[in-house]
């Protein structure tokens, strides 16, 4: 049966794939690049740089914690959308290297995340539910509606599958 | 081991407990209902009462489709945030009804979707999450979008936990 490994390490994968596909879109789109770069949904949201940083961070610290990683940590630098996609083949490479065998028996481990001024404790098995899966595709999804909010012409398919099919 | 079940039908109830709160957030925020109702991300994305149904439909299809359910067609004929919150009281009824005895094996199973012009095949697996659970957050999150762009007072920890926390 399917466990903790096979709910994220390949799906993130896969869905990091799709959120580098929308941006190679956006590169070819001939939309200004500086639009995009400072889009938000709200003034008060965060921009399209920190939507794909925070939705490769959600991946990449779900699988160090599950599968007991070293930490990569990845600075918050990228100011351009061909910087964001090397982000985010860094972060594919690095999950590309968690262990299957790691994540046995961490459905029910506790994981305890601190944010400023709470903190959160969750099992493996809740966090991948309640926390990383939602919170990264969140990020992506954000993401895919700036770029659609600023005329990229992408759709369901380039989110869902990474590639262009009829729709 | 968690499976299938745990992975779906306990993690939809609970984020469309998180749905129906940031509409319940909408309704009390004093935002124009109609403005609302009629929002968009872009003028070829669909408004929010569609997010929200698709949404609701997703989560119902593939716990239908895994647990081997009846059908429960529910028209898509929502006017007003009231109505919507129905719809998703309605979809987390069904959900509840579904048996975790009958997700087991389902892991395997072949299931095709029917899309205009275009089919899906998954496995049981895949279909969570691949499509279901990613498309899900999709339609949630656009709603959250749409609902933070015309000034709803909402933040993360609404959408992840359906209840506000210090920030």
């Amino acid at each position: 049966m399917p466990g903790l490994y096979e709910f994220t390490v390949p799906v993130l994968i896969h869905k990091l794939h799709c959120l580098d596909h929308l941006l190679a879109k956006a590169a070819d789109s001939g939309v200004d690049e500086a639009t995009l770069m400072a889009a938000r949904i709200a003034p008060d949201m965060l921009p399209l740089p920190r939507q794909v940083q925070i939705a490769c961070d959600t991946a990449k610290l779900v699988v160090m914690r599950l599968g007991q990683m070293e930490p990569s940590p990845m600075p918050d630098e990228e100011t351009t959308l061909a910087e964001l996609r090397t982000r985010i083949a860094r972060t594919v490479a690095y999950l590309e290297t968690a262990d299957p065998a790691a994540f046995a028996g961490r459905e029910t481990a506790a994981i305890t995340l601190q944010f400023p001024g709470m903190e959160m404790t969750f099992t493996g098995q809740s966090l991948v539910t309640d926390f990383s899966l939602p919170n990264f595709y969140f990020h992506m999804t954000i993401a895919y509606a700036l770029l659609r909010m600023h005329g990229v012409a992408i759709g369901k398919m380039d989110f869902l599958d990474g590639k262009s099919r009829p729709a």
